[in-house]
């Protein structure tokens, strides 16, 4: 299971005793506040802590345009206005903690985002849990052919057993090595008197990359919209959009108006170059365009009649 | 005033109605919260909204040192010994969010801390207040003949007088040479039916440096105290200065055993070069040390014998 | 003029003396390097140093991608690939170094671009030359009617000529106070030997804010083209626009296959939303569409309309 | 061995071209230019591109300071001096680029230094190397007693002969599994065409935290100096200083002046409280102080006494 009984201990503490604030507060994240979403067979993804709402980034918009803006619009139609012209500072206004246990590999993807203050569980001072990143059958996908980075058809019987016993016996086998290295268990005692135990800094290099670690991780909402861009997309790898899909629950809870907006314009929006919006044009007007001679390269091509929907 | 009696009237409606919140809650600085403190002769800060407490910076320090911290230290000595031991990272787990209403001059120097969040007042879009900062009689300093960068005694005098006069009327006359151009009121009433007026982006360019300007300005603590223990020393200019100091304020309020830890080892600190120590280990064994032949230049000597409060 | 004297001859010195070097250059950015290109009435901006060229983010590229990029494409490929998929960290792996002159109000702008190394010019331990920004007349907008950070129509006839009277007096009203206040002509001599002079850091706050300051401005490639693809854009202020389209020219001469990149797929390109996207399709289909019903506000239909060419 | 032949060949083909150019160069640093500096049994660290010099730094800090500095100080004096007050931005003018070859365990410490520009081999894109790191048998340390995250004696015998046993051992023996679950050898090639191999982006979750990755890693001089201060510091592990170690020696070959300042002012000097600063001072005077009593609590006693050469 994600949490310890002491990690779930101190939660249910937690939640027992609000107290009173003058801050913003935003009662459906209120509502999710500690508690573990489960991701994947091991990890979980919980909110810890929280800054400001929908209206801080009005309030935020409207220091800077000032009186511009008093009349004007409304909440909704600003928060629209802002993201679909980019105007990223007053999202810069909203902070989120998330407390997140995750394998490695995936640690070391999502820690490509800069813009973050992040906490991780050091292995050089503590000894790591027992736990390993095992895919589910459905998510074990063979290699796609003709996408060097994609997933192509799901493997299934022989290869599919054998692939999962490998990854389940090399990750037990090397956490038995790294205890016995260290020569301590999970708990930290000592397993034989008789021996000294390799330094913790060291040992931990024999544990396989799906082994969970975890972390805080805080970034403010812009950085955050820029991460779940990134990872809840369809091009992200399997194992790090489920934790991004978790996080997209929360934001809608939170602040629900910058929710939409980034739906509609940022996960749900195409860019079109130059090129592109020049053909577009001329179909409209009945032109008959194709690739040959349409300035685009047979790929960005494909890639135009697939945002229109349109065989290419 | 620093603030309008509409923004009172805001500060007043937020004031009166606190909300439950399963979150780190501060009451000395709840007590605190959007409350204007004056600063020179128009300004203010006031703290918006905050993330965290003393707790959560132990908190994050226990998850990087895992199952290390759990039994040994309070949190008191954990804190000091990060801070001494310059772990940066769990102090960025805390996040404040100021309002500052400030001369431009000043805001130029602030803006260089680059690792925050600001929105500030557009100049593009508004109109600005009419209000410009004027120093204090006793705050009129002469050049310094020795130092650059420094300020020597206090102008006195008819020079002294010259001095307010021109500041007054220059930014004055500018002011209302901006209204003019702009053809517009400070509420953005058009003054003259007959004329067009200059754009706002350009009409600004007519304005002086001590005109005042306004944004909200939002950072971590790790970030905060490095912006303080520049912007709060000594050798910072008194304008900036003393938005530092009532920035501590807040921080004492806020984070009290971060707050004595940064007093002790951050402000009060003094940091010797190799050879400066082995010039203290000499002295402390009895031996004779002079500036020449010290290894050290005037200027470090001077420095040196001045941190040990000896004469040069 | 924007280069003093002996600035001119420190370029001269510089240009005479090429040493050879390992790393890769680029002979048509050599052939600006260092030279003044001037931007409004006394700015300028020049290349000082650079790193990398449009190989260095082919590198980069190749190394994420390992053998997998190896055989397949060539160098333009890759690089469109990279700019239209928002690959961006292959061009931070190139970084370019500008001396920039500029008025106050336009460094206010520029400085809010936060991921880029700055050395400005300090009117706390130097003395400011007698230098400010006065618009062209066809650069004298007038306030737009229905656009609150827009120009309108040039400002012409007497409000013109008394704009332009405005803010070459109190500009250099304000100059000539600033040098009484400091008792110090620009060159830092002593005006009265009788008076002590009020300290440089205060003296300041007299200038406007069309005062010409300078600095050494360094940033990667791609926040660079972050940069530009605001600051050189339709909406930006004219002021910081002719400095964007100068770097523009050199950003042409330094990295040709990054530039084409950009101006395809960033300058020229456009953004659909969801329900912009699904518009375009309905009419690609035939389907008549109109405002009411679309599910677009009016002002997101009116954008829309603009970008494929049609009328509102 | 660290490069591939390939890798060889590149850099020998670079190495016999120079060319002209008018920014500034370094000999002493063109001398290393692109040569791997073998660190650790397979890792290595080359310098690929650098901007700037010692120079560089001092005509930052002129802008800066304008005319104040132009009379007074040679280059030397002014950067100690900049060094020694941590006037930063100066150091950010220069920028230097490394191509790294490192265990993933050192890349995940490394990672936390955030303010640089990384391109990193990308095991979901490309297969692996066959090459992991095993300590050699001197840096085979046993877990400290009394500080959690330090090394105690070399481990020895029979203890550390299984070890080394283990880690050889559990590496390839992943790594086969690695392959045979891609159904590739490591240039790619099918293994057996009656499987269809797992995904990549999946199957490299098998291998040990010892296997190689690469990178391509960029950074400001400032941001370099604060990451060696961390990294060559007695306190950091092992395995990342010895890459500190080596990106020491092309700082000094780069930059003589930064590197010596850096040493006497940053690695080699000490941070002393108000407390501590306080009993340097009494006992200068000869007062007689023993711990209790001193307002520091043991830890800092003895960190204080360890400074000043003292039996604590």
């Amino acid at each position: 299971m994600a949490l310890s009984s002491e990690q779930q201990a101190e939660i249910d503490l937690s939640r027992a005793a609000p107290t009173p604030t003058l801050r913003p507060t935003v009662p459906a994240l209120e509502a999710m506040l500690f508690q573990a979403m489960p991701v994947l067979d091991h990890g979980f993804v919980r909110v810890v802590d929280y800054m400001g709402d929908d209206a801080a980034v009005v309030q935020a918009a409207r220091v800077s345009y000032g009186r511009g803006t008093r009349a004007a619009n409304e909440d909704r139609g600003l928060i629209r206005y802002l993201m679909r012209h980019r105007h990223s500072t007053p999202f810069e206004m909203c902070e989120i903690k998330y407390h997140v246990k995750l394998p490695i590999f995936v640690a070391r993807q999502w820690i490509r985002h800069r813009t973050a203050n992040v906490n991780e569980y050091s292995a050089r001072y503590s000894i790591l849990d027992r736990e390993f990143y095992i895919p589910a059958p459905e998510a074990l996908a063979a290699q796609s052919d003709d996408n060097r980075q994609g997933r192509g058809a799901v493997l299934e019987g022989e290869e599919a057993t054998r692939v999962l016993a490998l990854l389940r016996e090399d990750a037990s086998r090397n956490y038995d090595h790294y205890a016995w290295m260290l020569n301590a268990d999970d708990a930290g005692r000592v397993l034989d008197p008789g021996r000294q135990g390799l330094a913790r800094e060291l040992a931990r290099m024999n544990l396989t990359l799906n082994a969970y670690t975890q972390w805080y991780w805080k970034t403010d909402l812009h950085n955050l919209l820029g991460f779940l861009s990134l990872r809840a997309d369809a091009h992200a790898q399997h194992e790090i959009r489920v934790y991004a899909d978790a996080m997209l629950d929360t934001v809608r809870a939170w602040v629900p108006h910058c929710f939409e907006a980034f739906s509609d314009y940022r996960m749900g929006a195409v860019s079109l170059s130059a090129q592109m919006l020049d053909i577009v044009k001329r179909l409209l007007a009945g032109d008959p365009v194709e690739q040959p001679g349409s300035g685009l390269s047979k790929r960005e091509w494909r890639e135009l009649m697939a945002m229109l929907g349109r065989d290419a």
